[in-house]
């Protein structure tokens, strides 16, 4: 079976966060047959896959997670969402992009590959989750812990993460921003409009906080990292009531951090301009990812090698874009990159990928290997 | 029927806003009796009853409304909202204070005036309106409306609003604040968080402008009025996910304004304000009363001798808390006051009235029928 029926077989399967829906096994078939040591790692309703071709290092790794977001309104779609419909070079279906297409060229790309060099150094393997889309707690983390806990190391990852833009292989991402969100609780005292004595309206307290925090420039990025951003995303005071003072406001903002700034460090100048003003507050805190990238090294000189030659193009190398599992595996000290289809369609309707650039997409992930394990 | 027992059949009229359940019909036959020529004003749902006892000026007003506010969650009262139960010196029941005390009183005292003065001065007079507590659009409005149209003015309006806050008499309301409140919405471009530069968060621009309106100083008041102050009420910005920017924000706020401000000077000054910060933005107003005050003269001087008399006390003249319907009677040129039994229930569960305050109530009201029209 090549990419495209593999792809096929797996939109096939409605794997919708967090269920696998026998995606994994299919894979694993595959790769058991061609020498992989398989270890399927269950964490409460997360099922995830860690295979492994060879004993020595370096360890080369495709990343990548079988789940899928839900459909949304089926009726939507022109051709059912898990129908896997092939028409005019495109197959359609939920994940198709997003990354079951990437999966498929991942493991076709091994077969070819192992099959030309059955004596490659080192070892090939994949981390496999079906916990990407969702609260991704008991996926890729998790494996990643048990692999530091028995000192296995991943020295190159490829994630099949869709990077592209326009055309395949335009875009690499060699790393990611982090992200860290604060929900705030401004407190006040309720109380009636017509007795503003009586009462301390939150947002009054808070505005000149807010307006400083929204104002402020945080860092300046640098070459590989556009500058810190804070934005607020939610913001609520008020019973509905027009005649009453509102008693809390709350809000909650995130940012998206190059590695000029740290978590902590964004923390700490968030509080103190709280402080400043005098605010009664509470702020919980959530780190979704520290910033990483691959700046340069065998990795990006492989991969940009690999989608010169069978796509004609030179990569832009961005850590631009939303949070992906790299975030997870970078900071083990692995080289990350990710490198998949065109993103346009997915999380949408009609998510679909072109069937010939899964072609390419196989021979490029088989030129990686050759690159870095012959 | 006196007036603790005229009270308690109002509150069994379960009048809640716009129905007056027959209570206007209860006072007019009694205000029949005394002469009084009944006109029965219906305006959409709403009922309202103009009664005038003579024919030449100057005119003396009761105002006062038949709604009340809902009982709410009628398992938390400890007598039934409108059994009317006495039990230890008060009536109990929706309305008792707000205001069908007061209506009683004004009854009863005009009663036992007409008994002794037949002949009195000039002309009594009652507005009664059920739609006080509601919308404010088909009561008192545009029973004025009516009257300004045929020309017949009002000289001095006493209120019953409950403007006592700890024993009868200890404040009469001369006058009001204005109510002025707007509705914001400040547009920007909604974008994913991790694309900061493809949308516009409407909160970051508008936060230094909310800032500055929530610190302005709009005036410094007056002898009758506290300075002019401004509240935002509700604000709400965001979708509810934490990776959005908000493509829009709504804010709600009011102005309560002294008569140093008027409502176009404090819109122009908003306007400004919103301008000079280069918002998107759209503004409506809504004008919920101007401000009036009486200050001095002889409904002021009628009312404070009144109430000394029989109470003893020397009231507090305030312009504080919210509107009533004064604001609308005000503008025609008449005097206007608020006298009425003490508030501290009302519009809560186990709304009650001292009876032995209805009774001085009610010698109050008679006496400043007899300091006006004798």
């Amino acid at each position: 079976m090549d990419t495209i029926a593999l792809t096929c077989e797996l939109i096939k399967r409605a794997s919708v966060t967090p269920n696998d829906e026998g995606c994994q096994q299919l894979l694993g078939e595959r790769l058991a047959k061609l020498g992989f040591n398989l270890e399927t790692m269950v964490f409460e309703d997360t099922t995830n896959l860690w295979a492994r071709r060879g004993t020595e290092g370096p360890v080369f790794c495709f990343a990548g997670h079988t789940d899928v977001v839900p459909a949304g309104a089926e009726h939507a779609w022109t051709y059912p969402p898990f129908s896997a419909t092939q028409k005019d070079g495109y197959i359609y279906g939920r994940g198709a992009a997003d990354m079951k297409g990437s999966l498929a060229a991942m493991v076709v790309a091994t077969e070819r590959f192992v099959a030309n060099h059955p004596h490659h150094n080192g070892s090939i393997a994949f981390l496999i989750t079906s916990d990407e889309e969702g609260p991704f707690i008991n996926g890729t983390p998790k494996v990643v812990e048990t692999l530091e806990a028995r000192n296995e190391k991943i020295k190159w990852c490829l994630v099949g993460e869709p990077s592209s833009t326009k055309e395949l292989g335009d875009v690499v991402k060699n790393g990611r921003r982090g992200s860290l969100t604060g929900d705030l609780t401004v407190f006040g005292i309720q109380g009636h409009v017509a007795y503003p004595h009586l009462a301390e309206n939150p947002f009054h307290k808070a505005a000149p906080a807010l307006a400083a925090l929204a104002q402020m420039s945080w860092d300046d990025g640098n070459s590989s990292f556009p500058p810190t951003s804070f934005q607020i995303s939610n913001l609520h005071a008020g019973t509905g009531a027009g005649n009453v003072i509102p008693g809390e406001l709350q809000v909650q903002f995130n940012f998206r951090f190059s590695t000029e700034s740290t978590a902590d460090g964004l923390k700490q100048r968030v509080t103190d301009l709280l402080e400043q003003h005098d605010l009664d507050y509470s702020l919980q805190w959530k780190l979704n990812g520290e910033p990483f990238l691959t700046d340069s090294g065998d990795l990006v000189d492989a991969t940009v090698q690999a989608i010169a030659e069978h796509t004609g193009r030179l990569p832009e190398l961005s850590t631009a874009g939303g949070t992906s599992d790299g975030r997870f595996i970078a900071p083990t000290g692995a080289q990350v990159i990710e490198l998949g289809p065109v993103n346009a369609t997915i999380h949408q309707v009609n998510e679909r990928v072109r069937e010939a650039d899964l072609e390419t997409l196989t021979r490029v992930y088989e030129k990686v290997l050759e690159n870095l394990l012959c």
